[in-house]
Formats: structure tokens, C-alpha cells, sequence
């Protein structure tokens, strides 16, 4: 079974280690970057210490170091509700985050003061183990050899600046809208290989919003990561979040307002839009508790659950 | 007057210097990343050795650690050549190249094999030169507090992948997509102040097709690294490319297509885009050479020259 990386806060010091049932082995290892301690993993050097995981405040295992790339539109349920035929996706679509939205499974998610659409999409996010500076042909046997795990992370998104704007980097930028966490699941054998049965799921104070298989996806982590090392180098500590599923607060207008809006200006269209998602009452206000969770039905692979509260900034 | 930070392969060792008119002052500092050369410089030991620049192989003086973002459509003669009221921006568009996509100032530019609308866009790039992690109220004098310094970028773009992509980071992140350089111009005393007198030109095999003043940006360096400091962290070293001015190879489709794609369905309007770029022969090709340059035009300022081929993957 996968080793559960963390990172913590514990007495005022960070610190990394692997979790043992309630305890977490403390690593001797207790350098700043993901990609030093994937390193110093490798030798496999436990440190003596055990601390009781109750006693830690967990951090992103994911550092702010490396790349924070995404999918967009990845899941046929969320295709489908925004109005795309989830049977023609021609491309795989990109885009960053930047990687200081990243922040800890527990910590609060800030609600800018301009911000009036915040909304949540959990995604099971690759974690890149080695670098790629040119084409590989991963298959699903052999992914393992450059992703070295799967880890939960929450793409928040301020829709009212992702539609007004298009390009969707400055909506799902801001500090804290990465929750990322609890653990970074070390894939171990060929459990990689089990990534469909993986089932995502989101509530919101309680009430489910999203429940789906990592099945759903249009383009799976290997198509992904081969076209990837296309275009781009990758290196360890890296994360792909591969797109969330349907239950998203976005909420397509009526089909007369999407007629209308053909023939808008685009500030029409936008005003269209804000007006159409005033009656919405699933986008996140401060208070609101999110839980995001990721793991196989039969808990062999667990991603662990991550809870976040939203706050006024 | 600013110092001119190169960065070199000379029988086949990296380094780093200073340009002194032919030649060039080695640094001591042989670091791998331009944060830590920034850090070294400000302790003053320049290196006991001079090479003559003609003997240099000139690199990116930015290195890929550092995160490239980018501002959309930022100069008023480009938003009027796509169509756009240059009188009404309402907000300032981000998005993200792969760091990947950084190449040299002499280095080939690699046509993928499927790229059929290759484009230039020649821009004046920001580099940071301090951490940056909250808010920050930058004036035009203070501006070289943040900003350490100034370099062309060529934000090298697949208009085919763009405008059907829609998110523009796939399209400008293939390798070779972002020629840098030749130097970082580290500003002294108020250099800075003077950014809008900088000219923008850029020639394809000796043609000129852009030719402009950086005073015709929307939003200033000023505006644009306080509104980003209210959204993300910076850190040294990372690049911020302000955007570019009219003459690209992008042409607006005639009025009558423009009407007609307004009710298309998505898929009709890019066979319409595709077809409007047929007649067009600006966009690049095998062989072509690509000149640009940013320099005030007393010559005070210069970050220099860059040129590169584009070639056939």
C-alpha cells in the first residue's frame, strides 16, 4: 500500500513525514521542497520520531515551488453541465494557477472583498516524481516512473472574473483558492494503474455537491502527461489536477438567455450571465465548511479528506 | 547607466557577466538560477575575467525557475487590429507560459510539426528582484524596489491552438516559444521612470512589423505589479511580460465573417478563423529570421537585439 506523505507544523517547525495509523514517522529529512524530499525518499532514511497526527497542523505536501498546471473541462458530467457535448472535446485544454494559491487540507480559503461567485471544483491531482525535458510514451503500466502520486487538491474559482475575464489564470489565482492535501498518496506496485475507481467526492456544510469516478474523465493521466512532455518540461514536484466533475455552483443561464446572449456584446453577455447566477444559492459565502475527499470504494487507495472554511478577506 | 547581465556558454561551461562594451566582465557567481545571481550581485564581487561577447553563446539571463506570466492584449493599437475598443479595458488579463518555453536570444525557434499559424509578439518583460507576498502600493518611483530590472521577450504563439483552445497557455508554451534576452538591463538610480519612452520594433527577415512606444500599454508596471501583488506571490527572478503592440500576423477576419461567426456554433467559427488566415503571409516560417529590440530612442537605455530562426521541428 502507498506510503501517506505530509508536511506539518508542530511546535513552531515544519517537518515532513509518512503516516503510521494515528502517528505520523517523523522524516529526518526537513528540507523546504517537495522535490528535495522525493529525493532524499528515494535512500529511504525514516527518521527515529513519532508524533501523533492529531497534535499537527498539516501543510500542503505540494510545495509552492514547482508548476501548478490544470485541465479544464475534463469530466463528462461537468461538460455536460455547462452546456458542451461531452461526446466531441477535440483537445485537451491548460492553464496555471498560481502555485501561491496552494495552502494547507485544514487552512481557511479567503473570499477576496470584489469576489461575489466563489465556487469549488475537487480534482485528483497528479504529483510529477522525475523530470520529462522531451516526448515519453507513458502507457498505464509504466506511468509510475514519472508520476510518483495523487493527491487531493480544490481548484477555487471566483467565476464573476472568470467569465468577464476568459484567460482563467487570475480567478483561480488568489491566495489560499489551492487547498491542497491532507497527504501526498506515494503510489507503491501498480496502484496507478486503479486510477478510474477512484471516486471524488465534495460537500458543502454537510450537503453533497459532488460525487463521481475518476472514470469520467475525458483525457486520462497518460494521454495527458504524453502530450504534456510535447509541449513542456516537467519536474519533480510538479501537479497536473486533472478537472473536476459535475455539481459545480456555476450554473448554465436558461436556453433563452443563452439564445440572447449569441447576438450580446460581451458586456451584454456578462451581464446576462451575473444576472442568471443571482438566484444560485450554491456558491460558497464565509462560514460555508467544504469537505473534498478522494479514494477507491474499497479504501485501498485513500487521498484522505480535506476541510476548509471560507473566510472574509 | 543600468548594467547589462548576461548570461553565457563559452567552451561549454556556463556563466554569468556583465557587458562592457565588447567584452564582457565574468561574474565569480557560476549558479544555476538568476534569483541567485541576483542575490550575489548585490554583494558587488564582480569576477577577475574578461571575454570578448563575440566568443559568448548567449542565454536567457531569466532561468526557467522562476514563473512567466503574461499580460493579454495591453497595447491600444493591438486591441484596435483584433477588433477591440481600446477606450474601454476594463480589467487587466493574466495568463501563464510554461517557464519551459524560455530560450536563448540566437535560438532556433522550433515550428511544432502541427502548428500551422506561428506568430510573433515582441514584449518589454518586468523581473523581480525581490519577494513579494501581500500587497504592495508601487509608484512610478518606487517601482525599481520590486522591479530589478528590464528584457525582451518574444511571446511566440500558435494562433490555431490559441483561438480554438480558447485558454492561451498551451499555444505560447511549446519549447523555443519564448526567446529571452540578450540581457537582463539591471535599471540604476530612475531608470525605470522612463519605461514609456522605450521603442518596441521587431522585424521578420528585415521588414519591420511592429514598431511601437511602450507609453501605448493600458496598464502600466505600476498598476499591473500592485494588482498582482494583491492576487499572488512573486519572487525573484520571476518574469511579468507586459504585453504587445500592433503588427502581429493575427488578422481580424473581413466585417462580413465577423457577423457571421457571431451565430456560428463554436466549431463553425474557428473553420471561419482558419479560413480568414489563409491569405494571410505574415505568419512565420521555416527559415524566416526574427529581429527584435526595446531601446529608448536616445539610446540610454537598450536592452539590445535579439534573433532567432524559426525552424521545422
Amino acid at each position: 500500500m502507498g506510503a501517506q506523505l505530509v508536511r506539518f507544523r508542530y511546535q513552531g517547525e515544519l517537518g515532513w513525514g509518512l503516516v503510521d495509523g494515528d502517528e505520523v514517522r517523523v522524516l529526518a529529512d526537513r528540507t523546504d521542497t517537495l522535490a528535495a524530499v522525493l529525493e532524499s525518499a528515494r535512500d529511504g532514511r525514516p527518521g527515529p520520531g513519532r508524533l501523533s497526527l492529531n497534535d499537527l497542523q498539516l501543510m500542503s505536501p505540494v510545495t509552492r515551488d514547482g508548476d501548478f498546471v490544470c485541465q479544464a473541462t475534463n469530466y463528462r458530467s461537468h461538460l455536460a453541465e455547462i452546456g458542451r457535448d461531452p461526446d466531441h472535446v477535440p483537445f485537451n485544454v491548460f492553464f496555471h494557477k498560481a502555485s501561491s494559491s496552494i495552502c494547507g487540507p485544514t487552512d481557511d480559503i479567503v473570499k477576496p472583498a470584489h469576489v461575489t461567485l466563489l465556487d469549488y471544483e475537487v480534482e485528483l491531482a497528479l504529483v510529477i516524481g522525475r523530470d520529462i525535458s522531451g516526448p515519453i510514451d507513458a502507457t498505464e503500466d509504466t506511468l509510475g516512473q514519472w508520476v510518483c502520486g495523487l493527491v487531493i487538491t480544490n481548484d477555487v474559482s471566483a467565476r464573476d472574473i472568470q467569465i468577464s475575464h476568459e484567460q482563467f489564470n487570475k480567478a483561480k489565482s488568489y491566495r489560499t483558492f489551492g487547498p491542497t492535501g491532507p497527504w501526498l498518496w506515494l503510489a507503491e506496485g501498480d496502484e496507478l494503474t486503479r486510477w478510474r475507481e477512484l471516486r471524488l467526492t465534495l460537500k458543502v456544510n454537510g450537503e453533497e455537491r459532488q460525487n463521481s469516478l475518476a472514470s469520467d474523465m475525458v483525457f486520462g493521466p497518460v494521454e495527458t502527461l504524453n502530450e504534456l512532455s510535447r509541449i513542456r518540461d516537467l519536474k519533480p514536484g510538479d501537479m497536473i489536477a486533472t478537472g473536476t466533475p459535475s455539481g459545480v455552483a456555476l450554473t448554465l443561464p436558461s436556453k433563452e438567455v443563452m439564445a440572447a446572449s449569441r447576438t450580446a456584446t460581451p458586456a451584454e453577455r456578462y451581464a446576462m450571465f451575473l444576472e442568471s447566477q443571482q438566484a444560485v444559492s450554491k456558491y460558497l459565502k464565509p462560514g460555508d465548511i467544504i469537505e473534498a475527499a478522494i479514494r477507491t470504494d474499497d479504501g485501498r487507495i485513500d487521498l484522505g479528506v480535506q476541510r476548509n472554511r471560507v473566510v472574509d478577506a
